[in-house]
């Protein structure tokens, strides 16, 4: 008997149809002897349709006052899921009770929209697992300290059921969507990819951080440094199958470097076709440069990943960066009316139509040669590289968003992905 | 200035754009000087909606642990209409905070799904009015002590502007809907009722009580209780007429009796065609008898309205009762199974094609033979009369349901109500 957390995605309870099977599934494993503690998301569509009928009514976005009020809407959308797969698991005799995230409590900053999670009281839910009940924690949401509703951000759930299981050693977090697990790479790019049996938390880091949209990236952070046992599993298996072959199924996500994921150099391709490239040429290479162009583009809440700066020939250097594409044209009329002027650079260039393909790998650490590996086999293809970007476990290029997926493919192939471990 | 309390029902809130016009409406009135307390429902159809889920997952109803968490749902109904309320009210230029039910706190008793208001903390309210913002206080909820979320029941928005009005001491409590007043009768029975300018608390808890389903009756109870000033209108009149004109329009409910409303003997024709009628024959007439027949009818949660026993012959009486129409199979077959056994008697009979119509008003109470004169003009009509229930305000009838509208337009026309008053 253990305290197991479950967590399901907004297509696994997007349907009374639907959320019928997971309370039978829940079932099974309280059945089974396991404290169960459940996190569902909203029915999916749902979030869409509240922030839809938000936008309708304000499409600006004035500031806190407005962002408190689309929390005040938008947590709703769990609200509801939980009280149904509460209702359901009642239908199916078993004692149940929901919490909204103000009642558990779940408390946060006041960052609305984007709160993040300082701490959980676990006493209730206790009590309730205690006295044989399922306990339904509202994904998505929680209260900061002045009584006021937050939601987490896009995803948010992922990260609620990682912190609930956090504060309370669940024995394990499982996390049911609509894919079956982790895989080498996006199967319908490649469709030799392979399921991954477990990967590191650092490799699942820069996965999700690079367009793998199996978890939310602070989901991921919150397990890592709380060290909790994650499992990404498929909702869609049929909700009776033998518990202990469900228990095995998905993709673990590890914090240990066993010898068997040694074996893997590369473990996986990530790819995000969501970004777009931004160069200042001709700028002044003097210090505090990058914070006068970032500072910018970060005051205006614009999210930048690669940057690059070239080094400087006769006192001047360009400098590259890239952001999501939705922000390219917002940052590019900051940098020419704000940046431009003050620092006499040359002139603003920039490309919508990139891609970021990387390799990442917790072997990488302890082996030489991949990144230039990655390289040649993208010479071979006759792919050229805009920008180079490297971290310890990761090695991530900028290309010409039409060789996406010639080069996914190719490196895959070409770090024997498609290969069954030994 | 003076602090007002609107409250606004689900066709009022029905869309986006009717949303708008609530904001534009309630910042004329801010902007009159007034400070506004607003109460929305929920989006029409959005309770049935949710509840239409819950009922999906399970068609039971096993007691505290399903209402419990059919309130965790329905709640959300109303919490999206306040946070859109509050955006819409922003869009317009106005400061605006939404609070659920749990934020404020409105406080209940654990009765789920039909919880009763015990008190309402005006502290948070009153600090956002006095730095001038626009208050949206979500209807139809509450927190009970051990922090539940609990609902009101069908039309509790309308208790919660009441409630809150009676603890801010609001100069007066407007409930906008989708009609202009309460009028003599309902106007698709008969073309030539007519709003009621005023009208005295004890009859509009009658004609509420009696189908009527302008405001609910609970809301009537609390004014009374709390001497509210309250007044229904319409909010389908343009958000940009003249406030004096607006807060002068629909149907003031009253506590004093005035003489101009002596004037009027009977106010209203109400009339119920949800009911039912039961008779157990033959019952013995001994102490205890009603409370055996109706604690078994009451422990079922069913709602008695007209209770009958007539003298007994013999040592023999006939008793009858009115319920819902939708409790009556129910409420038979606890009779036959558990009732007529055990007293011994003879028969119960049923019928479900009645209609129950009643004269309602505040000078019947100095006024003789208004009752007689009702009798006088059913029989003119050639309708039967099956039950007869009085009070000091009030008589009903029950009749068969085909003679209805027959019955409410002759009745109507006898008791003047027709003529403009004097």
């Amino acid at each position: 008997m253990a305290l197991i957390v479950h967590k399901y995605g907004g297509t696994s309870m997007g349907s009374t149809e639907r959320i019928r099977n997971v309370a039978k599934r829940v079932a099974k494993w309280a059945r089974a002897g396991h404290q169960m503690v459940v996190v569902p998301s909203a029915m999916s569509g749902e979030t869409n349709r509240l922030l839809g009928l938000a936008k309708e009514l304000s499409p600006s976005k004035p500031g806190d006052a407005y962002g408190r009020e689309l929390d005040m809407l938008a947590a709703t959308g769990e609200q509801v899921s939980s009280a149904l797969l509460a209702i359901a698991l009642q239908a199916e005799g078993m004692e149940s009770v929901s919490y909204a995230g103000w009642q558990v409590p779940i408390r946060t900053d006041s960052s609305y929209t984007k709160a993040r999670i300082e701490s959980i009281e676990d006493v209730k839910v206790r009590a309730d697992l205690d006295a044989g009940r399922v306990v339904i924690v509202t994904g998505f949401q929680g209260l900061d300290d002045q009584g006021n509703i937050t939601t987490l951000g896009r995803g948010g759930s992922d990260t609620s059921a990682v912190a609930v299981a956090a504060a309370m050693k669940a024995a394990e977090c499982l996390i049911y969507t609509d894919v079956d697990g982790v895989y080498t790479t996006d199967p319908r790019v490649v469709p030799e990819a392979r399921r991954l049996k477990t990967v590191s938390f650092e490799e699942m880091l820069e996965m999700a951080s690079m367009g793998s949209k199996v978890l939310q990236i602070r989901s991921v952070e919150f397990a890592g440094k709380y060290k909790v046992p994650l499992r990404v599993l498929s909702s869609f298996t049929s909700w009776d199958i033998d518990i202990n072959e469900e228990a095995a199924s998905g993709t673990l996500i590890t914090f240990e470097e066993d010898e068997h994921m040694e074996q893997a150099v590369v473990s996986g391709i990530a790819f995000n076709r969501d970004e777009a490239k931004i160069s200042i040429l001709g700028v002044p290479d003097t210090p505090g440069i990058a914070y006068q162009i970032l500072g910018v583009i970060a005051d205006a809440n614009i999210d930048v990943d690669v940057i690059i700066q070239n080094v400087s020939k006769e006192g001047k250097t360009d400098f590259s960066f890239t952001c999501n594409r939705g922000d390219y044209a917002k940052a590019v009329d900051l940098l020419k009316t704000q940046v431009l002027p003050k620092l006499g650079a040359k002139e603003v260039l920039g490309d919508t139509k990139i891609c970021k393909v990387s390799i990442v790998g917790i072997g990488m650490r302890s082996h030489v040669g991949i990144a230039s590996k990655m390289f040649r086999v993208l010479s071979e293809e006759g792919i050229n590289i805009q920008m180079i970007s490297t971290s310890e476990i990761k090695t991530s290029v900028v290309i010409d968003e039409k060789y996406m997926e010639l080069a996914v493919r190719a490196l895959h192939k070409a770090f024997d992905l498609d290969q069954p471990l030994v």
